[in-house]
């Protein structure tokens, strides 16, 4: 007789983004005449469409599948080399970091090797994350069952050790007391758009090394970096390349949401005894993977040409003026708020001590703002509250106003 | 300390096709001189290019994706509902299949769906699976921990169950002595390329409800059926919604083994208990997988519109073509062969009492054509061998007429 796997039971309610969008169905159905008038910075979804020099290399590249000549079927499990080559180039060895081509995967997003990459690890390894922080890090985890049981009331996980992110500490977690086996870092972090300078992410790697931990750093807002002693990549620190594995992903640099791509760093010096876990992650992405789409490979690679870059700069720089814009409004109008600055994320108190839940649907109610609820990413999100800048400038400019008038009635 | 899943360094040497690449890469350098003249009919790889209908479907969808107006981002986790509503109607309630378009979920292909499935059961649980079979499904659990202790000499697992399928049962697989949670079937199957007939895959059907066991039932095969009494879904079964899941793949139907679009259907009426495992799967699908890319969700509806449809079923006529020539040619030579009819392979047995390695080295050295050994899909794949109608026309008859001199050479 089939019998489940009852961590998925473990998992409480559904997926946060799926909660938000049955809560703006509801809202749009009760308020039909609003609902044209809602402004959505909630979820982290770009709105800006694909760059034109992307689109033309898209295009060349059905072409190129369209011909017996230059067809393209299974592509190599990793990525084609065309793609790699220039992934080590651009983003390491330009920025001083020895990564090689061939510890670059391509993949089909980075949400998906957020998620799969805990099944190379023992089931008795013991997971550190920063509190709050984007929920596919757990949720994967409990799903694996190396999360123990979960308490309701305070919406954390016996076996995870969390590592509270809050304006007391000014968002730099603390080295943990008990040492975790995987450390997940966020960085910039989603949610709460803060970062960590190059002396404290040092910090970090030298403690992995210390104790044997592998960081897994998901660098997947790196491209909104703004501040110079921000490391691009975790390879900028000397230590990574024998306890990190680094998660990058085109989504928010290049619109690459729905077109979907990103790349998962596993330097070959990085060892749990004698085992490669290069050689874990390679097996794993040929037996359970066939490959990123040839197109989606030849896009990819158009985000780092002359014009495509400029493009997709361009755009990196709208999102972060609508990030300002966000910033320096609510900040004027007397919210208490944080991030922004190297990160499409603004992160603000709620106000009158709402819980975050609350202040969602006071947002929704009052300013028809859809933003996204702390306490989604973590206990210590509770209070707090995630916009992005996502949006278009005019509706970012028309939620800030909202958001100012709804303070001064007050 | 961080830990590995050591059930990884349990997996016997390479990937199938990898450990083919090599060996063909270390002939080409030994022998720069046959290079160019070897014949590959080994991966199950195709070689026509995309339909034209297809290709024109991905420039109209990369130009969407370049405008404000018709951009996509995230899409619905499960895909977006202009396919899952055509494959609905297309594949399975125009064949009689009562199947909804919110049963299934679309994919990065089939590959990555038949080794992620295992996930939502328990650890616990047996899996059977026919022998020989294509690797994915034996290496998946493998990484779970569920198939036990490997026999290197035998080539089995202790705790998988073999359903040997060989010249002396027809290929037809028999019910198991042991009762298994999970029965694997990929019909028409790869590598023999035979297949069941609906009264034949009635008594699976039967046998699972009966004993509460889940088929992963593997179409990806399915465009290749000629036979009128051959099952184009396992959903043609009474009872299979209660005991189910079907995965289907464009690859071999439409070309897009670079292109990437799969999909899996879960009906809402099968449950372990009281728990659907549609339910699983969609969080499985929510939390570790971002939607699969618009611009392929496009080129797979193509798949089915007149033109498109018209054109990939040319494809396929193509193939199957080649396939009859390499079937036909090898009976005619003297050679032992299978399958072909309702699939894109011919097995066949090797010559002289050879292992399938062996015979593999001994086309490649002495006819120049590269196919699949048969005991890389199982100990019962053991002295057979695979050849595919992928190839092109011409490359095809040149194979055969190469594979019939050898024999004649003897």
């Amino acid at each position: 007789m089939v019998k489940i796997n009852e961590n998925y039971l473990k998992l409480p309610g559904s997926y946060l983004f799926s909660t938000i969008a049955k809560k703006i169905a509801a809202y749009q159905e009760a308020n039909p005449d609003k609902a044209e008038d809602m402004i959505r910075l909630g979820i982290g979804d770009v709105t800006l469409p694909i760059a034109p020099a992307i689109v033309e290399a898209i295009h060349k590249a059905a072409d190129d599948m369209g011909r017996a000549e230059t067809f393209h079927g299974y592509a190599p499990d990793m990525g084609y080399a065309f793609l790699r080559e220039t992934i080590a180039q651009r983003d390491y060895k330009d920025r001083g970091c020895r990564i090689e081509a061939d510890e670059i995967f391509v993949s089909d997003g980075s949400k998906s090797d957020c998620g799969n990459i805990q099944e190379i690890f023992s089931h008795d390894n013991r997971i550190a994350v920063c509190d709050p922080v984007y929920p596919v890090y757990v949720d994967s985890n409990v799903m694996a069952g190396r999360t123990g049981e979960y308490d309701t009331e305070a919406g954390i996980w016996s076996n995870v050790i969390y590592m509270p992110c809050t304006a007391d500490n000014c968002f730099v977690p603390e080295l943990p007391k008990e040492t975790p086996d995987l450390i997940y870092l966020c960085i910039p972090n989603n949610p709460t758009g803060t970062t960590l300078t190059r002396k404290q992410l040092k910090v970090w790697v030298d403690y992995a090394n210390r104790v044997g931990a592998v960081i897994l750093y998901d660098g997947a807002y790196e491209a909104y970096i703004s501040e110079e002693d921000v490391p691009h990549s975790i390879y900028e620190i000397e230590g990574a390349r024998t306890c990190a594995i680094e998660f990058r992903s085109f989504s928010k640099k290049a619109g690459f949401t729905g077109v979907r791509l990103g790349f998962t760093v596993v330097p070959k010096d990085l060892k749990c005894g004698n085992v490669m876990l290069h050689a874990l992650w390679a097996r794993r992405h040929g037996t359970k993977f066939n490959g990123a789409p040839y197109i989606e490979q030849r896009a990819a690679e158009a985000v780092y040409s002359q014009e495509g870059h400029k493009q997709v700069m361009e755009q990196v720089a709208y999102y972060k003026k609508n990030t300002r814009v966000i910033y320096d409004g609510l900040k004027e109008a007397g919210y208490t708020v944080f991030g922004g600055v190297n990160s499409p994320y603004v992160w603000l108190k709620t106000d009158d001590g709402m819980n975050s839940w609350e202040f969602f649907d006071y947002l929704l109610e009052n300013a028809r703002v859809v933003g996204t609820p702390g306490s989604g990413f973590g206990p210590s999100g509770e209070g707090y509250f995630r916009l992005t800048g996502f949006g278009t400038y005019e509706n970012t400019v028309k939620a800030v106003m909202r958001m100012k008038a709804l303070k001064r009635k007050k």
